[in-house]
């Protein structure tokens, strides 16, 4: 398992375990103790949450079978989120959903993470969204005050762009040690607009999301789809695997930004495939295959 | 009156009384004077002017007026504008509406405007518009003489962009203090282009022309100021007025920017109404409840 | 003949001649010798190549001509590009049309051109187009290894937009001297996106590629090349002289960010008109009638 240095005392595995569904897979507690488990032997370590997840309903289902053999919890790296609120019967005093990146919002969502994981500390928090009220002086008193009282070790962000991560990291005291966006060959937006490069410009590695664009990519019947699928299999018949999502975590891998990618999966073997990709080798003239059928034309 | 701090020497009010469109009240030297102090009284100590308003006429309304009272002048911060050229009787020299911010017609345009506001220092000069042609060396030797001079206290921008502020400031000596753009619950280019990041990044003060969309928002038919208005009424109940410019205005103040509000009118009651939003208090619900009306749809 | 000082050690004439479709020209390489002192002879001492132009043919074609009298290679300045793959009778490797900014590419690359144009040395090597799949520390790599083998004087980039330059730059210990990039009053693409600014602020001159848009402003039959004609001839009458591509040029001079512009034809008559130009005069107002005409509406 290929690891990703975040901070001096961070590193992720390359391929993170995304417990995003973890509400809809319908498992019993023993069961989500053994797919943890199962997780864990693909040599996978890093698992990511959101307080918001399922209705703010995920962290506890993962708490819970956690609680059952905590220590587990040294094997691990827990990464969440916070600042979208969301109305629910698990939250009644919210009103709407909205961002709220205030001080007291963050500690209080930080508070029910803990308490919901069944664990002491979070190793990576990440402001879920950009913020346009954010008061980037509350989001820093947060940040130190979580950061000295040990509930939070190291912070960062998801779906910021440029402006927005100039803008908060003027502010704080910690690194802001990645950036969790949306990547796949379906979704070239965060290429395109800059995204990438500042991070690259800036060394924090980026987490990937979506990275099979939420099936589309595997399913879709649009022309791009078809396309991306067509450069997908003559890539793979190349590479050495039939399986379309392995070609896909390559190519996401073999860019040199340092992703990492989130596999959203209930099955061990569809988790097994992002990190099977891991040795699978692509080289330019196969990653512009696949990234000009993205585009539906060349590159200039 | 809340106050806003842009240098170490000039502070403005929170509320700024707009004078672009001061020819057109008709109204006579005495009423003017009236107007300035009946404004003064509510709080408001700056006036915000530009060398071309009413065809390079309003600076020399409001100086005719300051003139029959002088002392007046130490009440008050006077911004105004340059770096735009119309062709104008007053200006009989001028071939055609272009920019100019070459260092002699800054200089020149300077001299004018306090000819005819009747003062002898402009305390905020801005550069109306970014130049395509804009030769910053010149520009630079222009705020340096200016400023040695004793003529401008302090130097900003109007509707710059991100690289057309951070290019500028590459040349100057002087701090660029604040960056006048428009800016409504109708108008969110400048939240979405990464404007107000920028000016945060910089901890630099913004002003906002155009509040009210120059009344877009409170008598457009078309859906989206359908839809803002209906969400200004819903959210004036439940914060105290029944004045939807002020809900506008206490939305705009409410941002952690820092943003000041100009104020175009010659009706001391519309003024007002920009002061009173300064006793209001909005939560992020309900910012956020303009805001998604405004996008016409959730955020993400 | 004006000059442009790109680095210490290198200055660029004001006028290049680009040999993109030398091979298209059709001439003995006798003619091209001859070609080539007419050039010098106007004052033009840069020549502008790359890798690939003519299919990887150009290079030699010029460098044929130079061996028939090496002592010119002093009197000039040479500048090529590597960064693209096409495919080729003369690459059989290459399998595709790609981007390869790798290490071993770039210094292959850089061989080949050395070799094709008869020279020991490049004076200004630039990268061809931004790589998505970009390794910066590869490309820093075989910068520093050309750079201390002598192999190549100087760095820069084209077709960079402002994250791709800040990225690279972050990575690379020799300076970016310049990007070359598209630029004409047809194609205001990197006035509008921030490029120009940058190369303002980074006080970098930039060398534009297309200055006539390709004849498109001259011959062009839609609105907006009929528009920009005729604002091409008012203002040409104006500034003496009855060519429009002399107008263009003069409007790509007078521009304060250092602009050296391409000439890439065959005929010296041609050529010399963007030499001419450099001693025609515009004023704002001049400018900005054919800036204008180009948008196709007023500036704000």
């Amino acid at each position: 398992m290929q690891r990703i240095q975040l901070s001096s005392d961070l590193s992720i595995s390359r391929t993170v375990h995304g417990l995003m569904h973890l509400s809809s897979w319908n498992l019993t507690k023993e069961e989500r103790l053994a797919l943890i488990k199962e997780v864990l032997d693909t040599g996978i370590t890093t698992f990511d949450h959101a307080d918001i997840y399922g209705g703010y309903q995920c962290e506890a289902l993962f708490g819970e079978a956690l609680a059952l053999e905590p220590s587990l919890r040294e094997k691990m790296e827990i990464v969440t989120k916070c600042g979208i609120v969301l109305e629910s019967p698990n939250r009644p005093a919210h009103r709407s959903h909205h961002y709220d990146t205030s001080k007291s919002h963050i500690i209080s969502s930080v508070e029910h993470s803990l308490k919901n994981l069944s664990i002491e500390s979070i190793d990576l928090l990440l402001i879920h969204r950009p913020d346009p009220l954010m008061n980037p002086e509350e989001t820093a008193e947060a940040f130190d005050e979580l950061h000295h009282s040990g509930k939070v070790k190291n912070f960062g962000v998801s779906n910021f762009k440029r402006s927005q991560l100039k803008m908060l990291e003027t502010y704080i005291d910690q690194p802001l040690c990645t950036n969790q966006i949306e990547l796949s060959p379906y979704h070239l937006e965060n290429f395109e607009d800059g995204t990438l490069d500042l991070a690259m410009e800036m060394k924090t590695p980026l987490m990937a999301w979506s990275p099979l664009a939420g099936g589309r990519i595997l399913t879709g019947q649009d022309d791009k789809a078809v396309r991306i699928r067509k450069a997908l299999q003559e890539v793979g018949n190349e590479i050495g695997t039939e399986h379309l999502d392995e070609v896909i975590y390559t190519w996401l891998y073999t860019h040199p930004a340092n992703i990492s990618v989130i596999a959203g999966s209930g099955k061990i073997k569809r988790i097994q495939s992002a990190v099977n990709a891991q040795s699978l080798k692509m080289d330019a003239h196969q990653w512009f295959q696949i990234y000009q059928a993205v585009l539906g034309h060349d590159v200039p």
